[in-house]
């Protein structure tokens, strides 16, 4: 199992955590998504997966969302 | 025709709009709805109806989509 946190800007509000967390979990392997919203800022997306995800993949199902993947947290 | 503007606070997005505009139009006699999005204050959300709409309906509606009605426009 592995978890990855990451960095997404452009969340505002719940229903764009849902649309983030749909995203996410549709990608295969992925076992579970919690955002931490910060919608001024930089909102915290983890993401617990299989086996550890490629950023492209993950930064792929953000930008369908709709939002941006700005880093992984160190 | 009637077309009254109302101020309503929380609106933050484009989901925000969405919930907004399908739970206004839902109202009986509602023709349409505009929305401009003010994500850090105020947004204005015109209706236009058969018929003019009680406020405590508009303001049951934009509840129910989980935002804030304020006041209406001058």
């Amino acid at each position: 199992m592995s978890t990855t946190s990451w960095y997404v800007t452009g969340m505002t509000c719940g229903h764009c955590v849902a649309a983030v967390t749909k995203e996410l979990t549709a990608v295969d392997g992925v076992e579970s998504v919690d955002v931490a919203l910060v919608p001024q800022g930089e909102s915290t997306v983890t993401v617990t997966s299989e086996s550890p995800l490629a950023e492209s993949t993950v930064r792929t199902a953000i930008d369908e969302a709709g939002y941006d993947l700005v880093g992984a947290t160190p």
